[in-house]
């Protein structure tokens, strides 16, 4: 039996995808079928959506509708829909507007405006990681609010990105090679920066893992080679006192607001 | 006077700010300090975060507090902090376990697991997307689900990175510079991959003001080429039947999710 979880919204439907996911995932025992429609901005889509809804809805599996419409007559047509409706808007505008003795705008769309202050900022931090990718061409590592360090493949560039996209945050990544280990000191290029360094490791069966899918049956990504660095990084991150988290089971979100809470560093928020 | 919006988790915080955020975007004449407090997964943390709300709170204004902590015990320990409490899981895990009829699972942190479905899928897709950047290198359009076409500078990395951070989708991006509009034509590499175009466009005057950043005052930047560009690439459009967005004054949030809508791409959740 399929249950349907629907998320709606008059814009990018993500927060209502984010807070749903978040609220679904606390019933691990149930399977959703998930369906976004983003851009429900008209009393006529709105009608479509709630007709696709109700097709939907002939067995007895209660639908579950994350519904994030601004604007009250468009919502109101919602109603019509057969489920349990989960309106955040409609929950909190109203204790808000009371506290803060003020009306809100229910104008459509309002929540993402693209004038957000922290826009520009999150392109240029875009651009920042992709210049400054592992330790290649340019390094601007003096414009860097952070440089991620760690061996190939434990996540680094991913999490630059998000980094960036997210929070506008200027990460960037060098990558811990073998003559770095050897070397028993920090490159070159990073020593000035040591107060900007944050590590990552990985467990190394984990990353053997991931190399075999680049280069199977490598040296690169043989089980000895990935223990070996490991290793050896992890006793450099000691020796030289940089902070360092594992990327092992942790998702991209995670590893990036971790390393902001351990940093210290300010989240330039979209607002 | 400053007014205070705390958002708090014993996640990453992400969505509580996306949730808050979108909540503050409708009182538009206010404006607020924003805090985040990620990671609040013990009842001492819990008591540092409203020690600290509750030393902020001298003055009128009333402070606005984002909650998405699951833990009860620890969200307890919320209550006294001094604000209007926005609890978002406390407002909807009830009636969604009577509609579901189904315990919910109130364990801390399960929200954002990395054990996503979505998860590898989501760095496979970064990982194309950077491979398959400005038409360099690597062209493995046949895997691409989407192949995004554009001037010089109007959006199209970020919103590639975008897509594949945040759904997984794998989107290769080519860059239309002026010999491709002189030929009339389709450039060669993309003829056969027709189907997965999607355009991007931009104003004139903004593209000029991003291109003066780069490269003040070259012919690349000047008002004149950018506006012949445009023209050209708008003309390519219409003429190839391309399906097009103008990134003028959209988020990057928005331009996704509005190609994904109009392609019909299917979102690979993060679930």
């Amino acid at each position: 039996m399929k249950r349907y979880a629907y998320f709606i919204s008059d814009g990018t439907g993500i927060t209502a995808e984010m807070l749903g996911n978040s609220l679904l995932a606390q019933f691990e025992s149930i399977e959703f079928e998930r369906v976004t429609y983003p851009y429900v901005d008209s009393a006529e889509k709105a009608r479509k959506v709630v007709e696709e809804i109700n097709r939907n809805s002939a067995d007895e599996a209660v639908a579950i509708i994350f519904d994030t419409i601004i604007n009250k007559s468009i919502r109101a047509i919602m109603d019509d829909a057969i489920g349990l409706k989960i309106d955040i808007f409609g929950a909190f505008l109203d204790p808000m507007e009371k506290a803060l003795r003020v009306e809100s705008s229910y104008s459509v769309g309002k929540s993402h405006s693209a004038k957000d202050t922290g826009y520009l900022n999150r392109i240029e931090s875009i651009n920042f990681a992709l210049a400054n990718d592992d330790g290649g061409r340019n390094r601007h590592y003096k414009e860097a609010d952070v440089i991620l360090v760690g061996v190939s493949r434990c996540g680094k560039t991913p999490t630059c990105l998000y980094l960036a996209m997210q929070f506008g945050i200027k990460a960037a990544n060098y990558p811990l090679t073998e003559d770095d280990m050897e070397s028993m000191n920090l490159p070159a290029a990073l020593a000035p920066y040591r107060k900007k360094l944050f590590g990552l490791t990985i467990d190394p069966d984990r990353l053997a893992a991931i190399r075999n899918e680049r280069r199977a049956n490598s040296r690169y990504a043989s089980l000895k080679q990935c223990y070996h660095e490991v290793d050896e990084v992890e006793q450099l991150y000691q020796r030289e006192q940089i902070p360092f988290i594992s990327t092992t089971d942790r998702s991209i979100e995670e590893i990036s607001t971790r390393i902001m809470a351990e940093t210290g560093l300010h989240r330039r928020m979209r607002s």
